[in-house]
C-alpha cells in the first residue's frame, strides 16, 4: 500500500452509497469526477469501479488524477487489471504504475499483454523500467514475488539517533517505517529492529548493540503459503526476503499476507469443489474462463465415473434377481462419498494448516478407521430398519445395513489417507476433490454393497 | 501478544528439532527446561507443547518461568487450553494469566470451567480481575471479544511533542505503539492517527490539528469476520472499537485478525464438507468431539437420501424392463452432484468475500443455468458414446445424453441459487455442503433420468 498523507479527508464504507452517484457521472459529466471522489477512500472507489461495465471503469480511472487512479487499481480485483490498464492510452497508464508502490506496479505490469506490457514500461523512468523487471523476473507466488523493495536499510555503525532522523524524514513516502533492517557493506542482512526498539534504544549507541540478531527470514524462491504461515505464527509486521547469499532483496508486510491467506483459502476451498483455482471474483471471472476452469476437473471425474458402468455390468445377474436392492444403491453410494469426502477436507485442511504431517498416515487411518466404523454403524441401523419397512426381507435389509456401515469406513480410511498419498508424491492435497473422494467411493460402493449382498442373499 | 523485549535472543523455527530433546527432558530433568529453553521462541515452544502429550505438556508449561508461560499459552492451539490451565494449580495458573495480554488472558479464562475460572479469578489483582470480566461478558467472535484494552490515548489539546514522550516510555509495554487514539473527556472516539503521523508532524502542535478525523471504527457487537473484512480492506494496523455512544473500548491489531481469516476459511472449508466447525486441529480435537461433528451431519444427509428409495420405487417398472437403464444411474446422479458442489461452492465462498450479493440471484441463474449447459452438453456426448458402445442401442444412449445434459444443468443452477435462497432466510449459506447438495441432486437426478428414458423409451 501507498502511505496516506496525513491529514487527508477520506470517508470510509461509502461504496454502496456512492456507486449509483458515481455511476450517473461517469455518463453524463466525467470531468467532476475527480473533485466528487476526492475524500473517497481508494478501497471504496475501486470497489465502485468494479461493479462498473468495462467501458465505464476506464472512464472512471482515466478522469482520476494519476495518483488516485494508481491507489484505485492497486485495490481493484486482480482479474480486472489487465482489461482496465488496456482502456488507459500508453502515456497514461505509464504516469498512473509510476504512482504506484513498485509491487502493486510489477503485479499490474505482469497482468498486461506481452507488447503492452513492454510498451509501457519503455516509458517508465529507467529505475521504475529494471526495478519492475528484476520483480517481474520471480515468480508470482513466491516471497519474491510478493515483496517489495521499499524497505528502510541502516549500516551497523550508524547511531540510533541518526536512524531516527532518517525514519523521520522517510516516512512519507516508504512502505512502512516500523521493520527497519540492518545491512552490511555488501548488503547482508546483519540484523533488524522494530521503530519501537529504536525509540527505547539510547540515541548514541550504535545500530549493531540494539538490533535483533535472532530473527525469521524467506528466501526469495520460497512460496507465499509459507510466507503467509511465517508472519502468521510469528505475529511479524514484516519478513525480509534474501537471496542465497542473504542479502536483503525486499520485505513482506503484514497487509500484503492478509491477502494471501484469503487467495490461499479460496483456491482450496475451489480445488475441493472440484474447480481450477480462479483468481478473480465470480462476476468479475470470464463466463468462458469459468465454464473452463470447471469444465475440466468435472470432465475429468466424469470419465473416472464411466467406471460404475462395467462394475454395474458385473453384478447384472445379482440386480436382475433381487431388483429392490437396486432401490438402495444411491443411498449406500453416496454415504462412501459423504463420509469420504469429509475426511478428505479435514485432512487437506490439516495439511495446510500444518496440523497434520505426511508422516501421520498411521495415526490417521487408525482415527479414520475407527470414526467411519461408529458413524456407519449408527446409519446402518436406520438404513437397516428402513430397508426392512420398505422390503419387508431380512436378508435384503442386512446386506443394506452391513454395506452402509463398511462403506462408510472405508470412504472415512480412502478419503484420510488419499491427501497424504498425494501429498507425499510432491503433489498438492487439495486436488483430493470432494467430487473425486464421492466418484472414487461410488465404484467402491458398487463392489461392496453387491459382494455383501450375494454372500447373504447367497445369489 | 505481548511485546518481546528487545535485545532477548531467540531462536525461530527450531520445534522440529528440538521436539525430541524437550520431550526427553520433560520426562527426566524437568527442572532444567527453563533454561534450556530460554532461547525458543514461544510459538515454536507452543508448537512442541501441541506434541507433547496432556500429561508431559503440564510438566513443560510448570516448569516454565510465569511469563514465558504465559507467552506459550497465547500461542497455544485454543483446543488446549482447558486442559492445559488445569493441570496447573491455581496459585500458578494466576500467576501465569497475569503475565498474558488482557485479550489472550481473557479468551484463556474463558476457555476453564467455571468453577476453576471463578476460582482462579478470585487470585488475580482486582484490576485484572475486572478487566477480565469486562472482556469476557462480549460474545467470542464479535469485536468486544477480539479486542485488546491495552491502547494509547491521549486528550485532543495533548502536543505533538509531549505524546511522543508517552509513547516511548509506553513503549515497552503496551500492545502497539502504531496506532494511537484521541479520546475526549468523556472517553469518546475523536480521531486516531499513526505513529508515521506522529513523527512527521511539528512537535508543538495540538493532537486536535493533527488526527485524522476519517476513520473506520466497529461496535463491541461487530461480528469477527466484518472486523477482519475492514482491516484487510482499508490495510488497517488497527481497527479501534467503540460502544454506542461512541466510547473507545478496545482495539483489534491486525494481527489477531489474521488467525481469525484462517479460523474463518476453516470453519467455511469444513462446512462445505458436511462437518459442523472444530476449532481445534485434527489431532488436538478429541476423537468424541470429532466424531459427533462429523456424525450430525452425516446423519442428516442420510436421512435426506432415503427418499432416493421411493424414488427409485416410483420407476421400478421402467427399470425392470429396460434393465441397462441401471448400468448409468451412479453416472448420472454423480454429475448432478459434482455439477452442483461446484457451483454452491463457488457462490458460498463468493458471498463469505462479498464479490456475490444476496440480490443477485437472476445473474447466478442466468450465468449458472448457461454453464451448466455448456458443460452438460459435452459430458453428455461423452455418456452418450459410452452408452451406445455399452448397450449398443441408441435410445437407451439418447435418454442418457439427455439426462446427463439435464441433471448438469439443474445441478449447476439449483446448487448456485440454494446459497442465496439460505443467506435470505437469514442463515449462513456455507450450511449448504457439498454432500447435502450431492443429495438433492440424487433425488432430482433420479426423477429426471427415468422420466426422460420413459419418453423416449416410451415404457
Amino acid at each position: 500500500m501507498t502511505p496516506t498523507t496525513p491529514g487527508r479527508k477520506l470517508r470510509f464504507g461509502t461504496a454502496g452509497l456512492l456507486g449509483p452517484e458515481i455511476e450517473e457521472m461517469v455518463r453524463e459529466a466525467p470531468e467532476e469526477l475527480a473533485e466528487a471522489t476526492e475524500t473517497v477512500h481508494p478501497a471504496d472507489l475501486a470497489e465502485i469501479a468494479e461493479d462498473l461495465s468495462q467501458e465505464d471503469r476506464g472512464v472512471l480511472i482515466n478522469n482520476l488524477p494519476a495518483d488516485r487512479a494508481g491507489e484505485v487499481i492497486e485495490h481493484l480485483d486482480p482479474g480486472l487489471l489487465k482489461d482496465t490498464l488496456a482502456a488507459l492510452d500508453l502515456e497514461r497508464a505509464a504516469r498512473v504504475l509510476r504512482a504506484m508502490a513498485p509491487d502493486e506496479r510489477a503485479d499490474a505490469v505482469g497482468s498486461m499483454e506481452r507488447e503492452a506490457a513492454e510498451a509501457v514500461l519503455a516509458r517508465l523512468p529507467r529505475a521504475d523500467r529494471e526495478e519492475t523487471r528484476r520483480l517481474l523476473a520471480y515468480p508470482r507466488h513466491s516471497a519474491g514475488g510478493l515483496m517489495t523493495p521499499d524497505f528502510l536499510a541502516f549500516p551497523p555503525e550508524e547511531k540510533v539517533a541518526a536512524a531516527l532522523d532518517r525514519v523521520r524524514d522517510a516516512a512519507p513516502d516508504v512502505e512502512t517505517i516500523y521493520a527497519l533492517y540492518v545491512v552490511n557493506g555488501s548488503g547482508r542482512l546483519a540484523g533488524l529492529l522494530s521503530l519501537r526498539d529504536l525509540l527505547t534504544s539510547p540515541g548514541e549507541a550504535p545500530l549493531a548493540e540494539v538490533m535483533r540478531t535472532d530473527f525469521v527470514s524467506a528466501n526469495v524462491q520460497t512460496d507465499q503459503e509459507e510466507v503467509a504461515h511465517l508472519i502468521s505464527k510469528y505475529d511479524l509486521l514484516a519478513l525480509p526476503v534474501v537471496d542465497a547469499e542473504n542479502r536483503l532483496l525486499g520485505i513482506v508486510t503484514a497487509d500484503d499476507v492478509m491477502d494471501v491467506l484469503v487467495e490461499e483459502a479460496t483456491e482450496d476451498v475451489q480445488k475441493m469443489a472440484g474447480v481450477a483455482p480462479i483468481e478473480s471474483g465470480y462476476f468479475q471471472s470470464s463466463f468462458w474462463l469459468m465454464a473452463r476452469r470447471r469444465a475440466g476437473w468435472l470432465s475429468l471425474i466424469f470419465l473416472g465415473q464411466l467406471l460404475t458402468t462395467p462394475a454395474l455390468e458385473f453384478f447384472e445377474s445379482t440386480m436382475r434377481g433381487t431388483m429392490q436392492l437396486v432401490l438402495f444403491l444411491p443411498l449406500i453410494l453416496s454415504t462412501g462419498g459423504n463420509s469420504g469426502s469429509q475426511s478428505a477436507t479435514l485432512i487437506t485442511r490439516g495439511l495446510a494448516l500444518g496440523d497434520v504431517q505426511g508422516s501421520d498416515a498411521g495415526r490417521v487411518a487408525l482415527r479414520e478407521v475407527l470414526t467411519g466404523l461408529l458413524m456407519g454403524s449408527f446409519l446402518a441401523l436406520i438404513g437397516l430398519a428402513r430397508a426392512v419397512w420398505v422390503t419387508g426381507q431380512m436378508d435384503i435389509a442386512l446386506a443394506v445395513g452391513v454395506a452402509v456401515a463398511a462403506v462408510a469406513m472405508a470412504g472415512a480410511t480412502i478419503g484420510g489417507l488419499l491427501p497424504l498419498l498425494i501429498r507425499r508424491l510432491g503433489l498438492d492435497p487439495a486436488v483430493v476433490s470432494s467430487p473425486g473422494v464421492a466418484s472414487l467411493m461410488d465404484v467402491t460402493g458398487i463392489v461392496v454393497y453387491f459382494s455383501v449382498a450375494r454372500l447373504i442373499l447367497s445369489v
